[in-house]
């Protein structure tokens, strides 16, 4: 049975630098594969923590070497960035693992916008730390010119923190459907999209803010109408009573069961929550579409029903 | 008339920096719409000098600010972090400058890659200078450790200089072709290009080179199977006897004249050189296809045949 699926890739599908994301995406490259060859067409968004990360620090090194000639470098110009960075060795790798299948399927990377909420309540209360520590006068000084947030961190330095706005729309998501339907893979929404906010008229000004990639993927999979979306991550089930005696695996999952999961305090913040709360979102949203949360090796079994946690209505 | 152009974009359609690069592009975009406004089926490449060149010294920054923890990014990344930082702006100002306009069409920044020959005489000669200057040191251990050619500029100081190879074919051209016949102005070969090689198998190895912009926009007009190459740039047309008292403007010339004023030496090399020979390139490349040389503000008196110097067979 085909599928169109979309794809939240984790941090464990990229790496944490350059050499390690050249190694890890051809891994990433096969998993995927692996569920084109079972009919899938597929939509891949990731996130880029680690590189968007890097260029940030990059760029601040910048103007730290010559303040007169540089100014600060917007974040959501480095999630721009980040998208070209991590886009380039994941199609490269993914048009090779296709091309030694001899499977014709074309691959795309989509700079993709993400429209969020300018009155979405995170921007009240930004709590996501971001790109290198500084110190404390480089930190008021951001905070003076730029009017940036920042905090201490346990002794290490400063740190900018950012908003995590909830993902409204996708800006291109007519492209990203015109290219699904012409036969291509779209890699899309990277690093959960460059955030922008509608200003007057037509005008689309970057926010200060990271969205999350797995909420970007599940509104990626509603917008390109999926019937599933997959969350690879570094676990093959999600688990309740998680490192305790009484660890236990989820295969299959209604949404209300996971509701109470959620409610029940089951799941990490930052960490497995999201995924879980993207995946009812996403199950619950329409009649027969269902989200699947497993390892990244595991993800062609994860589509045959082998293994996996399924979220369903 | 209906026309598929391409667009190559030069340095004054973008600005030397960001705050420049967001107001260029408005600009630059109101020129492009009123292409579209005339039927145009638009295809936009564009330059990156001032914007790799940052990101470069920015990465080298980063390296020098912790040796041990982060590695020198190839000038390929670079080049698709560029794409990024620059389809962002022009992107959104297309959009902008459309929907103002009550102009339905889709927009969308391609990531590109173009392939070019390892045997290309270009890599025994480089000759692109890139990046910050350096110390003697510093360059002298880029030398040793990665194998750059580096040049002494002039008592500033040390500069990386890489091979700017011919281009010879689009990898991306099937995505680009879908897009453009599903109703997308395409942004793509941003900076020239990705540029890569083939290797073993199906592999794509990044370049340490730089593809000329006006080479890189020829070849992808004729793989889009455009009519016109439209190179936009800072002069109304391109002239002979430049900067002498018998300087004299060209509106229309054959594929013949113009190899012929190539040869007389009228047009500077890294110039109007490179213009001049893409769009001889082209205009000889099959029948009914010219290339126009013109001012940006003047696009559309251009495609009308009102203004700009035409190149035809």
């Amino acid at each position: 049975m085909a599928h169109r699926v979309v794809i939240a890739l984790g941090g464990n599908a990229l790496g944490n630098n350059l050499p390690e994301q050249m190694i890890a995406t051809r891994s990433t490259a096969k998993a995927i594969v692996d569920l084109i060859e079972e009919g899938c067409e597929v939509v891949i968004a990731h996130g880029n923590g680690p590189q968007v990360g890097m260029i940030q620090n990059a760029m601040i090194e910048l103007v730290r070497s010559d303040p007169e000639k540089y100014i600060t470098v917007p974040l959501s110009v480095c999630v721009a960035m980040s998208q070209g960075y991590i886009g380039y060795d994941l199609q490269n790798a993914m048009r090779e693992e296709m091309l030694n299948r001899g499977i014709d399927v074309g691959v795309a990377t989509v700079l993709t916008q993400v429209e969020v909420d300018p009155d979405d309540p995170a921007f009240e209360h930004p709590t996501k730390p971001i790109g290198a520590f500084m110190t404390k006068e480089e930190a008021m000084k951001l905070v003076e010119e730029r009017n940036y947030t920042v905090i201490e961190d346990s002794g290490r330095g400063y740190r900018r923190v950012v908003a995590s706005p909830k993902p409204v729309s996708i800006v291109e998501i007519g492209t990203i459907r015109s290219l699904v339907e012409t036969n291509h893979v779209v890699i899309a929404c990277g690093g959960g999209g460059i955030p922008v906010f509608k200003t007057e008229g037509n005008h689309l000004k970057g926010a200060a803010a990271v969205i999350d990639k797995d909420y970007a993927a599940e509104r990626l999979a509603e917008e390109v109408d999926a019937d599933t979306l997959i969350i690879l991550t570094a676990v093959e089930h999600v688990a309740v009573g998680f490192n305790t005696p009484g660890q236990r695996e989820l295969t299959d999952i209604t949404v209300e069961e996971a509701k109470q999961y959620i409610r029940d305090g089951e799941f990490a913040p930052g960490s497995m929550l999201p995924k879980v709360e993207a995946a009812v979102r996403f199950a619950q949203s329409a009649p027969g579409r269902k989200s699947l949360i497993t390892l990244l090796e595991k993800a062609r079994d994860g589509i045959n029903g082998l293994t996996g946690t399924v979220i369903h209505s």
